[in-house]
């Protein structure tokens, strides 16, 4: 009497981590960006203004794609400071962030389909795609992302109907997709007939990386997928999707089935975007989590712990502890230390995997976390 | 390469109908809640204190299931005022709206079920199960509810997994489901083996009707869907369930999937709960619909349109015109007045019927309305 989806739900090992997180002294556990650098000041006023201008229409219904208002800044301003070329033939949907809009993507796309995704892979919007799909294929990833050649090989004897990649700044493995990749994933999605989400919701903080996916894609192949969480605040609830007009289209229509996304919030989005509170925080939060995560790399190293790939942007590094990391991880709770196990972003191995954020640290405890991680693991 | 709700998703009536009614003079189609009457000088109020109070906490990510500090004033001081007898081995799940709520109910219970619904009922809430059923079996209302009798015609032949209703200020019929008929469904669930949805989005601004359904299930057979959208506004999008705690727990972990409720809204309704502001304002509201409707009854009665079950609470009346709608629609456009034609909301019959909306239009809108309306009968 229940659906797959109610009877496989479980809770997340990210939520899990959290919980913990808040009972221990360090939380190098969070993906929630560093509450010292939201601007709360900016959205106050933001509220009190779209309430003041606009009065009671910014809480009527949301309707669905997103108001126009907003959509207009996201085309005018937010998608040339993300670099993305949109086509004429692409629309823009808003929804309530990046989780809301791979739950639409799944819900459209899949219905127990076989679907590719990178080993590991972010488990929270890669569960809203694997509780719809029949078979999830895990493409392992190196420094410069995706193993394409990998993929390929797969793509000669199995037909997939998504690849799902998070090209920049990769939760948990913090590595970044080379440009040529990027380019080949689009020309396989054409060979082998296949769409490719691509989740990028630290571009707006992410400093100089590739181009996206989707400025290859001429055939409406790519679905990008953006949000305002790191750049503003997550607890707005709000990303957006850019994708070919048919698709669009549909993801809209499909918004009236739970018209989630607040209303007022996407009037006070759209204030701080022309207010250009995005604009100005894109460097100064890229260099803010660029120096934590370079004492990070410091730390690690001058502990003789260098099994990872080196992130040039975001919030995660992936350590290979070379032992089971919950036990690691039990001890180090004790000592007041909380990571996140990796083994769930993995679908094949990550029994020996960390995964360690420097989003909401301080510098002092970030040195203080590899100091007890260290501990632990002897 | 797309689902079946992919494929089967189109434009919901309500929606093209509000569309329409924003070029036209008389809105007798929307059924957002009057502007004039939404509270935006305390939402703007709460806005600024939960920032000034609480800090960044109130812009986090969401985690799944809802604030704790709202789930204590729906418990303790909205729960009451809805008359709702919330027993121990139940929990509230906050939800983005009622909408959001039906679709993670759906999104649970629903994989190719059969279920059963009024007829009519409300469009979009039914969207979201009947794209998850094989079969969608209407039962027809009458002026005291559903027609008990035949639902259980129905129940010795068919196996159901789950029964839709919206017992009070139905939406389109507007009427009120009698108490007795709330008891015999908790008896039929029994009996029969299926759950119900009890959707009460108009409590807040009822008046006084039946107690709910929820109140004769001892066995966590009805799950009861509120909302803020009335008493507040529709654009927080705010709302909850209440469900046995089993249900509860999977639909909590479910909103893992979307993450899609805002956190700062959630501190946002706390705070006016905290205030009394949806206390105060339960009885003036449901007194200002409660004599426009009552403009719209008379109005109709002068004009010899008799045809309709007089509702007792809400924002809907629905007309039997004697005409196919969409000609008389037509026609009242031209003239300036927009409403429903209510054809969609009907799984059997309804081609001459209109749903009439008092939430939007003033008084003597309402009295034009009509007089549009009978003209455009001729």
């Amino acid at each position: 009497m229940v659906s797959r989806i109610g009877k496989e739900i479980e809770i997340s090992p990210v939520e899990l981590g959290s919980q913990i997180a808040k009972k221990v002294r360090i939380n190098l556990a969070s993906g929630t960006p560093d509450p010292k650098k939201m601007p709360i000041k900016e959205i106050k006023e933001a509220y009190g203004e779209v309430i003041d201008e606009l009065g009671p229409k910014v809480l009527f219904y949301p309707g669905a794609g997103g108001q126009e208002e907003l959509i207009k800044e996201i085309e005018n301003k937010v998608i040339p400071l993300l670099g993305v070329n949109k086509r004429k033939s692409e629309k823009i949907v808003v929804t309530s962030g990046a989780q809301h809009a791979i739950e639409l993507l799944g819900k459209y796309f899949l219905e127990n389909d076989t679907i590719a995704v990178e080993n590991p892979t972010f488990i929270e919007t890669f569960n809203a795609l694997k509780l719809r799909s029949s078979t999830t294929i895990p493409i392992p990833l190196e420094s410069t992302g995706i193993k394409v050649e990998e993929l390929e090989n797969l793509l000669k004897i199995v037909k997939i109907t998504l690849l799902y990649v998070i090209p920049n700044c990769h939760n948990p493995a913090g590595v970044n997709m080379s440009e040529c990749k990027r380019k080949k994933l689009v020309e396989l999605a054409e060979k082998y007939d296949f769409y490719i989400i691509e989740d990028d919701p630290y571009k707006p903080i992410a400093g100089e990386v590739p181009q996206p996916i989707k400025n290859f894609d001429e055939n409406g192949r790519v679905i990008y997928v953006s949000s305002f969480s790191k750049i503003l605040a997550p607890g707005l609830r709000l990303g957006f999707i850019i994708a070919r007009e048919d698709i669009a289209e549909k993801i809209s229509l499909m918004e009236q089935l739970d018209f989630s996304t607040s209303t007022i919030n996407q009037y006070v989005v759209a204030k701080l975007i022309k207010k250009g509170i995005i604009h100005n925080r894109a460097e100064e939060l890229y260099n803010y989590y660029r120096n934590k995560m370079k004492i990070l790399i410091d730390s690690l190293n001058d502990k003789g712990l260098t099994s990872f790939n080196e992130p040039k942007c975001g919030f995660f590094l992936l350590l290979d502890l070379h032992k089971d990391s919950w036990e690691v991880f039990h001890k180090a709770v004790e000592k007041g230390l909380s990571f996140v196990p990796a083994k769930p972003f993995f679908l094949r191995g990550g029994e020996t995997m960390a995964r360690l954020s420097i989003s909401v640290a301080s510098e002092e405890e970030i040195i203080e976390g590899v100091r007890i991680l260290h501990e632990s693991m002897k």
